[in-house]
């Protein structure tokens, strides 16, 4: 498989980049090709064995800022890594692409070079959580700052095919974040949202709050990627801070190193259990080509996580299945030309 | 003083509502009025030692629950425990109200009977935060669902005048929550709520990501009372799947318990600084009457704790102080008046 990688995407870019795609190159045996500034990737690339993978530099003048609005992106950054990478998906070069940089860029791009599937109004980042128990799929996680209902119904239904076309779960329970259990809680969007939800030709569990997040109540959770987002990134303040605090606690005193020192590989565990280099990236849901996002302070492992799941989104087809539900044929389609 | 709490009101209620009230009228000496079912209520106070504090039973014949709409409540429930505990303040039989019950009632309910504060258009409830330095305030934390960009300037006016007036901080940081932290980034709400904000006269500090909500960046942090509630929840939720996975991991093997055994006072601490019962209340702010919003899960430390905040909100005048400050005379009128 070839996959396209943004070399210059992130807030480790190119180091951590330039790593990890050669470690996904080594253990996936993927062909990668490391889009952006020549120079800075032959050198970083300078410090590894490449022997045995194969890796192909493909250069791009510019690079797109994490700050850059994507309007901005689309008019000038013509020669960026970003849209270069998104060229080689276009052509066929390459068969997915992945990106740790500016999101709304990347969401930009992909629907203007490549655009969304038929049918599809809104494509959305979706994230995997962790639970107790297992995995949610969170979308839209900030590609689409405001919704309207009907967005967040296709929501669900790329989730519930995603989830179970290609995480193999049997009819995947579908549920909207909101801010009670109860129907009839929320916000007008959030409301207007349940009433075509609880039509929908899938397994609707109903609301979500914010306290049943980490529950694996449902499977798939939809929002608005405004609200997605800040449920996301106060979820990674959350555990940081404790973290944090735990740390200095431990380093007050003997007894609490003591302790510490039995309990490393537990509190290993849990981050491990926490972290979201361990899931790599996010698809974007609902575009014409495999694309991957990867969270803005990727280290190596989360880049390389990242490849592996772009990999699995070309291996199962998810644009066909999406494509197929959604527009083709099925109770899907036709539910949704009811809407 | 003499505060009312709605002893029917939230998921443990009325034991450890009684519970909470009996301890605070002990601690700090408030004359308590308990208002709800007659019987239910004495069969709680039975169980305490009642010598030397005040309390006295104010009969309510119906209860609110938690999933009833607000619009029900006002129209079928003028004999509930949460309707009469306002009419005790419209009276001025009491100076303040706690309640842990459904919170849209309690703030539908409280701007019907007691009216919002002449110049504000919506109350909002102001929670606090704990950061690695100290806390920081969050408003909305749910009463409004949908809010226009005015409102988050007067959420922010009246958090910034709770936090200079009422919890002493000078010249406190106002920020918005947001998805990026640049300027230019968010929903519509936000981008338009920036421009009001950052010609206000207070130290406004710009946009606030989920990643900094515990980062101490702002003493006072608005947003949207579904964002708000949303970003609370989800921080509850992995708090509290951090600890339960930890738990699970400790039982796991003797070297994780004896681990524990050293550990347990700073994971004590660790529970203590997350734990809302801690910071008691969140005040109402912008209604004409103290009222405190206890958390719907409260336990007795956290009722007592709200009685505690509800007797600050009085003894420094908080509704005084933003009625001047909005509505009177000063550059905050003023610029409110422009806008």
């Amino acid at each position: 498989m070839k996959i396209a990688v943004d070399a210059m995407g992130g807030d480790n870019a190119p180091q951590a980049v330039v790593e990890g795609a050669v470690q996904a190159a080594k253990e996936y045996g993927h062909k990668i090709f490391l889009v952006g500034l020549e120079q800075a990737i032959s050198e970083e690339l300078a410090k590894y064995n490449l022997s045995d993978i194969r890796l192909e530099i493909v250069p791009a003048s510019q690079v797109v800022e994490m700050h850059e609005s994507p309007v901005a992106v689309l008019r000038q950054k013509k020669d960026s890594s970003l849209v270069k990478a998104i060229s080689l998906l276009k052509e066929g070069s390459a068969q997915a692409l992945v990106t740790a940089g500016n999101t709304g860029a990347a969401m930009a791009c992909a629907t203007i070079h490549l655009r969304a599937i038929q049918g599809v109004e809104r494509p959305a980042i979706a994230t995997v959580l962790p639970t107790l128990h297992g995995y949610s799929l969170l979308l839209d996680a900030g590609a689409n700052v405001d919704c309207k209902p009907f967005h967040l119904l296709q929501f669900a239904i790329m989730g519930h095919i995603y989830t179970r076309d290609i995480l193999g779960i049997e009819d995947p329970k579908v549920g909207l974040l909101n801010i009670g259990e109860e129907e009839g809680k929320g916000n007008e969007l959030t409301k207007q949202a349940f009433e075509l939800l609880k039509g929908g030709p899938f397994n609707f569990v109903g609301n979500v709050d914010g306290k049943r997040l980490y529950s694996g109540f449902a499977d798939v959770i939809v929002c608005d990627g405004f609200v997605g987002n800040v449920a996301l990134k106060t979820s990674e303040a959350v555990a940081e801070a404790m973290v944090d605090f735990f740390r200095r606690e431990v380093e007050s005193n003997w007894r609490n190193k003591l302790g510490f020192l039995f309990l490393r590989p537990a509190l290993r565990k849990l981050k491990r259990r926490m972290d979201y280099a361990e899931y790599g990236g996010a698809p974007l849901l609902g575009v014409n080509g495999a694309i991957v996002i990867a969270h803005g302070a990727s280290g190596a492992k989360a880049i390389k996580n990242a490849v592996r799941v772009a990999g699995e989104v070309v291996k199962y087809d998810v644009n066909r299945h999406i494509e197929d539900n959604i527009v083709r044929r099925g109770k899907l389609a036709r539910f949704l030309n009811r809407n």
